[in-house]
C-alpha cells in the first residue's frame, strides 16, 4: 500500500516545478516503461496493478498497488496499469560530430508536436537535439507519451542555440538549414546529410537571430489552393528530415 | 444578448450526436471562420465579442455577444473572441478521377491526426480524402481546429473503403498504395502520383481486407536503434505524400 506521502509526493510530479526540485519524472503504459529500463535512465520504481503483474518481465523496486492507488498518482485520463518513477539524468555538455544530423528546435510549445518529433527523429537515426531554453519540457507526460518511448534513444539538451551554433560554425563547414516562406524549393535542392537542421516556433517560425545563421533556406512547396498557411511543425521537421536523411 | 435556449443550442453541437441531428457545426477563431466563409460551406451566425468586431471582414449574420456569453457556448479550453455556427453539407458521392491522388483513412482515431492529415494533404493539392465509416468524424472541434482551417479545401467523404476500392480498380490501372512493416524502402521505388494512397489506424495499420487490395506496399525505412515501433501516422502519411507529390 502506497502511503499518503508517497501518492502525494508521486502526484507532485505532474508539475513541472517538482519535477526540478526532485530531479524526477514519471511514466506510464508498459512499453515506455520498458523502453526506459532498457536506457541509461534510472529507473527507481515502478508501480503495477495486480492485473499485469505476471507478464511483466522485471523484478526489481517492482510495487504491487490497487488500481485506486493508480487513479491517484497517474497524470493520465485514462491511467493504465503500470507507471515507473524516474531520475533526470544530470545535464550535459552537448557532445556532437561534425558527420550528422543535428535538429535545433527553437521555442516549441506544444508538447504532442515536441514529442512526435523526438519519436520522428529517432526513426531517421537523428542522436542529438538541441533545444531552446524556451522550448516545452522534454519531462512533460504528454511529451514522453507522445514519444512512444523513442525519448530514451535520443540526446535531448537545453542551451542557448544561437551561442551554440555560432560555435559550431566557426568549427564546421556544414550547412545550417531551416524552413522559410521564401526558401528555396526542397525537392529541387541537393541537400547534404551533415549540419544542423533548425526548425521554428508553430506560430512565429525561426527567430531573426537565428536566421542570420542559417546558410540553406528550405521551402515545403505549397499547393496555389492550399488553405493554411503552413504545415504543422511535426510535419514539416518529417518531411524535411525525410528530404535530408530518407535516401540513405 | 443571447437567449438561454439559444446558447443551450450552441453548447448542444460540442456533441457528435447533437451535430449529426441539427445538421451543424460550429468553429472558432478568426482564420478558421474567415476559410470558411471564403469556402462553399454555408456559415449560419457568427458571435463576435466587442473586441474584434472592428477589424473583422464580415457584416451579414453577425451578432455581438459578452466575452461571458462567449465562454458559454466556446467548446475550447481558451475561448477566442469569435464563434461560428456553420452547416454541415449534404453527403454526395466521391467524384474522383483517374489522373489524382486519393487519401484513404481507414479507422484514424485521434482528432488532432486527422486534422493534421488533412492540413497535410489539402498543402500538397490532394483534393479528395476518402474515410472509413469508423474514422473520427470530421465536425470534431480538435480536428477542424488541427486543420487550420484546410477542411473546407478538401472534399472528405465517409465510406465503405473496401466496396469503393474494389470499384475504383476494376475501373482504373492505377497503383494502390499502402504502408507495412514488410513494405519495400519508399526511397527506392518509383511511385506514381496518381492512385489510391491507404493509411491505416493508429494502433493496427491496415486492416486485412484493405490489405489484399493494396499494389504497392511501402515502408519508410526505420534507423537499426530506433525505439518506437512505428511513425505517428499523420507524420507517416506525409512523408509517403511528399515522396509521391512532392517532387512535382
Amino acid at each position: 500500500m502506497l502511503s499518503i506521502n508517497k501518492i502525494k509526493y508521486i502526484k507532485s510530479l505532474h508539475d513541472k516545478k517538482n519535477r526540478q526540485e526532485f530531479n524526477t519524472f514519471i511514466i506510464e503504459g508498459k512499453k515506455i516503461i520498458e523502453d526506459t529500463l532498457n536506457s541509461n535512465y534510472v529507473v527507481k520504481n515502478v508501480y503495477v496493478t495486480d492485473e499485469i503483474l505476471d507478464n511483466f518481465n522485471i523484478k526489481t523496486n517492482i510495487e504491487q498497488i490497487s488500481e485506486q492507488e493508480m487513479k491517484k498518482i497517474s497524470a493520465l485520463k485514462n491511467s493504465t496499469n503500470i507507471l515507473a518513477v524516474v531520475e533526470i539524468p544530470p545535464k550535459k555538455e552537448p557532445k556532437i560530430t561534425e558527420k550528422e544530423l543535428v535538429l535545433c528546435l527553437e521555442s516549441i510549445q506544444d508538447p504532442g508536436n515536441f514529442g512526435t518529433i523526438i519519436r520522428t527523429a529517432n526513426w531517421f537515426g537523428i542522436k542529438n537535439i538541441l533545444c531552446s531554453l524556451d522550448t516545452v519540457e522534454l519531462y512533460n507526460q504528454k511529451v514522453l507519451q507522445a514519444t512512444m518511448g523513442a525519448f530514451t534513444g535520443v540526446n535531448v539538451y537545453y542551451i542557448d542555440l544561437e551561442q551554440y551554433i555560432k560555435q559550431y560554425k566557426e568549427k564546421y563547414n556544414n550547412n545550417i538549414y531551416g524552413t522559410f516562406l521564401e526558401g528555396e524549393n526542397i525537392y529541387k535542392k541537393n541537400l547534404n546529410n551533415k549540419g544542423i537542421l533548425i526548425m521554428g516556433n508553430e506560430g512565429k517560425g525561426i527567430s531573426e537571430k537565428l536566421e542570420k545563421l542559417v546558410t540553406e533556406k528550405l521551402l515545403i512547396p505549397k499547393n496555389d489552393k492550399a488553405i493554411a498557411e503552413s504545415l504543422n511543425v511535426s510535419i514539416a521537421t518529417a518531411v524535411v528530415i525525410s528530404e535530408i536523411l530518407g535516401e540513405g
